[in-house]
Order: C-alpha cells, then sequence, then structure tokens
C-alpha cells in the first residue's frame, strides 16, 4: 500500500491539548514589570483562542464549521509511504509521510488559519492582521479569510515583497491586502521609513506592525502562524489523523522526525503520538530538525525571552538564540526563528524530543532525492526532516532493524525552486 | 461530502480504447508520396505503444508495473465537489472537479508519461527524447523516467528556456536534460543555429530536434505528450476513476468539461463517459473549451494535416489551423497547438462534442473566482474548463436545472503565477 487514507467521516471532532499531560508544568507567559504585552492580548486576540492559550483540558471541539472546512480544502490529508525512497537507500526501515502539502496553500499552516479565522468572525472582528517572511504563513491566513468572508491584511518582510513576488500574487488571488514591510499604514511603519525609506524590513518589524494595526481597529485581531499554544493545538488534527492512519495498517511510528521553526508543525503532528509515549503506550522517538544556522534547541539557552524582536510579545519560556539574534538569510525561511513554542521547548528540556541540525546543502541533496525516487518535491523546510528521516534510515540498513519512521511534510516547495536552482549550480556556499 | 476518493485497489486494471466504439471509423493516419513518415515511425516508437496506436480493442491491460506506479504517484486522484464555487454563484448545479493537479508534477501528464517509459524500457530503451513548450510534459516525462530508470532528454523552445527557469529546475531535480531548442545536438539545430544564434526556437523545431535525435541513436526512443491515441488512450484512467467515483455517491454527470490543447487530458476524462453515451446509457453534455486565440475545433478545418511545423509527423485527420499557424503567445502555453487529437477531432466532427472558446481576461477571472471559493488555484489551461462551467452552472440558474457539471482539473497554476499577476495588475491586452 502506498497510500493510506481516512475518509471525510474520520477527520477528528476534538483536537489534543497537550498542556494536559505534561510532564512538568508549562511556565506560564509573563511579562517586565514595566510591559503591558499580557493586559493588550484581549485587544488582539479573540477571547476564544485565549481561552485555548491557557486550557488545560485534554479535548477541544473542533467547531462544525471549522470541521467542514477542512474537509473542503482536503482534509484528512493522506499518509504516503516512501518505496521509492526506501529502495534507493535499500534500507529495512519503512519511511511514511503525512502529506500537508496537498492543502490549498501548499503547506500545513491553512489548520490553524481557518480556526483562527473562524473565531475571529465569532468574536465580531471583519479583518484580520498578520505579518509573513517568506510569504506561507501570509497565504494560508488569506485563503482561510476569503473562505470564511473576512477581510485580511498582510505586513510582508520588504525584502521577501520584492524577491518573492509570487507569494504575492497567492495573497492577491486570495484576496489577501499585501503590504511591504515597514509601511506607511502604522506609526510604527513611518518611523522607520522617515528613518530609512529603503529599509529592507524584518519579521519583528512586520509583527510590530500587524500588532498595531490591530490593536488600533476594535473590528480587527491579530494572528499568529505559529509558536503560541492555540496554534499546536489546531496543528493536532495532523497528528491525530496519523494515529488514525498508522492504526489502519496496524503499525506505529518508531521514529517521528519533523522540522522545527516556530514549531507549529513538528508540534502539531507530534503531540498526539507523544501522549501515548507518556502513557507508555508507544515507544516512539522524536526528532526535531533544525538549520545548522538557525540552532535554536541545539544551541540555544531555555530561559524567558521574547517572541519578536521589538520586545511586543509577552515573554515565554522557550530554548532562544536572543530575540534580537538575526538568523542568516537561508532558504528555509520558515525555520529563520530565534525561539521556540515553549510546548515544544519543555519537551525537548524533559528529554522528550532530541534536536537534530541539518546545513542547506544537506537539506537540498535530500530534497533532490526525494524527488527523484517519490516525485514530490518537498519545501526547503521539509527537506531538514526529510534529510533526518535518512539517516535514520540508513542507521537501519547497518543494523537490520525495520523500523517505521513517520515524516511530517510539512510543505511542498513549488514556490521555493530557486533554492533548488542555487544548489544544482552549485552556488549554495554551505 | 466533498472529496469522493477511491482506495488503491480500485485503481483501474484497463485502459478504455474508443476506437473500438466510434460511430464511424477513425480516418487513418497517413503520408505525402515523398514522406517516410510512418516508414520511420518504428526507429521513433517502441512496437507496444505503436500496437496500441492501431489497435481497435475496446480494453487494453495496464502492466502491473504501471499501475504500481500510478499507485506510488497518488492515483487514483480524487473528485472533489466545488461547494465554494456552487453557494458563490447561487446555482442550483452540482460542479465537481477532478483533480490531477494532486500528481507530483501538478498535471495529467504523468500518466501517459509512466505508461510510455514503461514500454520504452520494456523495448530495451535506455533513454527517452521529447520537446517541451512551458514544461509540462518535460518536467512528467523527466520524472517516469527518473522512477524507471531511463535517462531523459528534453529540448525545450528557447524562449521558454529562458522565460520559465524554475520549470528546468523542476527537470533538474528529476534529472532530466534539458538543453535549449534549436541546439547543437542535432543537425537540424546546428543549422538553424548557424542562421541566427539567438533564434527563439518554437514547438516545431524542438518536435524536429527531438525526433532527429532518437532516430539516431538506437537506445533511444521518442515521446509525444498530447494527440496521438495512444497518449489519450493512457489518460483514460482519469474518466475510468471519475466513472467509479460518480457511481459511488450515486450520481452522473450531465455536462464534461476539459480544456483542450493536443486534446489528452479532455480524452482522457471524457472517453469512457462517451462510450456510455454512444451505448445510449448516459445523457451528458460534452464541451472543450479553448483559447479564443488559438480556436482550432471553432474556426479550424478538418482535414489532414501534420502534427508539428516541419512536417515530419504523419499526415492525421484533425481539425487544425494549419500547420504553420502560430499561435499568439498566450499564457496557457499547453493550449498553443495548432491540430487536435484525431479521437476528440472526430467526435466534434460526429457532434458528439461541442467546441468553446475562451479569452485570457475571462480565464484569470473564472481561476481568480475557483482560487478564492475553493483554494485550489488552477493552470491557466484548466481555467478555460472552469469559466465554460461557470457559464453552464449559470445557466442552470436560470433554469432552475440541479445539473451535475464534471471538470476535468488538469493541473495546478503554481507555476504560472506570472499570467494571474497581469491579469490582476491589468496588464492582460483580451
Amino acid at each position: 500500500m502506498y497510500k493510506i487514507t481516512l475518509s471525510e467521516k474520520e477527520t477528528p471532532k476534538k483536537w489534543y491539548n497537550i498542556a494536559a499531560d505534561l510532564p512538568v508544568e508549562l511556565p506560564p507567559s509573563t511579562q517586565t514589570e514595566e510591559g503591558h504585552q499580557i493586559d493588550n492580548l484581549p485587544k488582539l486576540f479573540s477571547k476564544y483562542v485565549l481561552q485555548q492559550e491557557m486550557s488545560t483540558e485534554r479535548w477541544i471541539d473542533i467547531p462544525k464549521e471549522v470541521r467542514k472546512v477542512y474537509k473542503q480544502i482536503g482534509r484528512p490529508s493522506a499518509l504516503f509511504r516512501a518505496t521509492g525512497l526506501e529502495k534507493y537507500l535499500d534500507t529495512p526501515a519503512k519511511i511514511y509521510y503525512k502529506r500537508e502539502d496537498q492543502s490549498p496553500v501548499g503547506s500545513h499552516k491553512l489548520n490553524t488559519a481557518i480556526a483562527q479565522a473562524y473565531y475571529a468572525k465569532k468574536a465580531g472582528a471583519e479583518r484580520l492582521t498578520t505579518e509573513t517572511g517568506a510569504g506561507q504563513w501570509g497565504s494560508a491566513l488569506s485563503l482561510a479569510c476569503s473562505l470564511l468572508g473576512l477581510d485580511c491584511t498582510v505586513y510582508m518582510v520588504n525584502v521577501s515583497f520584492k524577491q518573492k513576488p509570487y507569494r504575492k500574487t497567492v495573497m492577491h488571488l486570495y484576496d489577501g491586502e499585501v503590504l511591504p514591510s515597514p509601511s506607511n499604514r502604522t506609526e510604527f511603519g513611518r518611523k522607520i521609513l522617515a528613518e530609512d525609506p529603503n529599509h529592507p524590513g524584518s519579521l519583528g518589524i512586520a509583527i510590530s506592525e500587524a500588532m498595531e494595526d490591530a490593536f488600533n481597529d476594535d473590528s480587527a485581531f491579530y494572528t499568529l502562524g505559529s509558536v503560541l499554544n492555540h496554534v499546536l493545538l489546531h496543528q493536532t488534527v495532523i497528528g491525530l489523523e496519523a494515529q488514525k492512519q498508522f492504526a489502519k495498517i496496524d503499525e506505529k511510528p518508531d521514529i517521528l522526525v519533523g522540522c522545527v521553526g516556530g514549531g507549529s508543525n513538528f508540534g502539531g503532528a507530534a503531540f498526539p503520538f507523544m501522549k501515548d509515549k507518556l502513557s507508555g503506550d508507544l515507544d516512539c522517538q522524536f526528532l526535531a530538525a533544525e538549520p545548522a544556522s538557525c540552532p535554536t534547541l541545539t544551541q540555544g539557552e531555555y530561559k524567558y525571552d521574547y517572541g519578536d524582536t521589538a520586545g511586543l510579545t509577552p515573554l515565554m519560556k522557550m530554548y532562544t538564540l536572543g530575540h534580537e539574534f538575526v538568523p542568516p538569510s537561508v532558504h528555509a525561511g520558515g525555520l529563520r526563528y530565534h525561539g521556540m513554542a515553549p510546548l515544544v521547548a519543555l519537551l525537548v528540556n524533559q528529554g522528550l524530543v532530541e534536536g537534530r541540525t541539518v546545513n542547506q546543502t544537506e537539506l537540498f541533496q535530500a530534497g533532490k532525492l526525494f524527488a527523484n525516487t517519490e516525485g514530490v518535491i518537498p519545501a526547503p523546510e521539509t527537506c531538514h526532516a526529510i534529510k533526518v528521516a535518512i539517516d535514520e534510515a540508513n542507521k537501519c540498513k547497518k543494523t537490520g532493524e525495520e523500523k517505521n519512521i513517520m515524516i511530517t511534510f510539512s510543505g511542498h516547495g513549488l514556490l521555493d525552486l530557486q533554492g533548488y536552482d542555487d544548489f544544482i549550480e552549485g552556488h549554495l556556499t554551505q
């Protein structure tokens, strides 16, 4: 069997909240003495997602309307067996990949975008604001807003706005309004532009603009595409589906591997399986793959830090390279983040998840091999996970172990072909 | 229900050959008195596909190895209901779309690429040659060769080679060799380059080069991505799956609409349903959507003509704008063809299929609406079919008829975003 599918009826009815089962309590978000970050949250987020952010309920209902849109965009997603890759590697391991790339926006981001748009609308919002770097998250939120009847304003890092015109086209197709950040729309943006009209922008600046915009408009909320507890909660639909899919073939993963930037794809896929590990029902190794150039888990410190550059978010306990760390401009833009979702960070700190680093050349090599043997062209982010899976499959070849390796396949690389081209042409430096 | 799926076991075991059921005999391909086009075919194609080209057997076995690769790349493909679009149009019609865009190469082309690579290998070939315009077909053949262990040489029209670098990257990822055509690799190419070193190339020239290359190498065969009978035969896997999917929901299409360039996506989807129409078991309207700027079916003549510009192919009876007709450079590059598959042409001539034209602005409008309401961004080619489906759904709104409209959704538009951008920015001329 190559493809393990679920019927629409098997779409999960509840998200899984790992906060209920953590081995130690999650250190709460906090603010500095002079800060108002937490006080400001109700102006930025609907009460529904703030409830979810704090919740320790194990199971949280997926609203019927959200499930309906999940189905409309093609959920449940398929779990594929990578037989071509296995054959090439000549490994006794079985490699599975859970395909979020088949979402219309090409990544897992839509899972939480739909939920956040739904709750915002329920709370009376007419518009959502957000920031985007490479454009994956901005595309997902734009589509979610289009499907649910909301306006959407995306602050896109100026340099990406210029370098990635097609991501902008995708957002325009979904009727998202896309502004290069810094922009004239906000006070913060105007201030920066006054100093440097050609400022390249940064994710930190874009976050600040999107937050300011929502803060000053009673009919708008702000949204975030990763890191926060409620975002990871929404993404557990991935792991919950995968559990059902493994059950269908009477198998379990021995290794689960995903890439980590903010941690939402990894967390969403891993947490339902982690529940079984914590209860002793599953013996599984959890591997989080990150760029060697942005080694949050492997070289960062576990401490309180801001989620953004400007210090507008509450302080969160996480692995961090420092909120002023500027990651090099790697092709896997989605993994260029100084911090890590507090939930994923805690599991790493408890020794339940292990970080692994992958460099640029290795990841594109892995991506090309995957394309060659399976056909699907993975996003550079996803390639990190594939590289680690290949390493593990090669170990199995040596030991003869028939392990099941599950890759959470976060997205396709069709809008990231420049990176592959640089790799093929030998232009990558590391 | 939003998505009607089939299990792998339900992958068709035989292709359907409509030559067995045509209301009149298919006029055979022929050659001019001085020509050797037909005599040359055995040097260009494996005996297996030549047998299929001439066959009047109704059902032709899909080899087990081909079915295996079909499953590996995700077949059967899903049939989706476009509820978001229906709601927007406020139509009583039900709109379904059969998703070839979810193939790893993003289009239906892989269905025949896999089969052609399999038969070539079976006949002892080590390499395949072909031409490509926009790059869809070249990508599909490159992947098929990679999966089946063959080398692949793609002659890509020079102007596309320069303008569409990412299609080239995709072919490189699949280990295809991509040459800008005219090239120095062939005598014909060298001759043209001697006259004009910066010649922009054309599909006709690229066909000539790919044919010459295969002709002079005993270990290579030439392949074509559309038009020929055996290509359309392989594509019937689309319609055969769709039939099973409609049967699952106890429905039948009242209207089947597809875009036509060479005719392989349309023919592949339509022929199994046409069989039922010819036997009186189905009352269905078949609509073939073509660009207003390349109106083969609606303004071409039904006569014998060459399939290529240079006159290297046999003469085929088809609708044609003349083999020297140069279609304007429209964004739907896959539909820029002066002729039409003889099988589709015959059905049009018999009044069983109706041609419809769509202009560029209309098609991108339809594509944007589809993206807005369903999420999926259609290829410009596919947008032709969507536009016609929308027209029919609007008619149903007036009459109140609850028709089932099936779109054969040939591919996604993620590598064609420039066209959408031109549309959004108001740069399209028609």
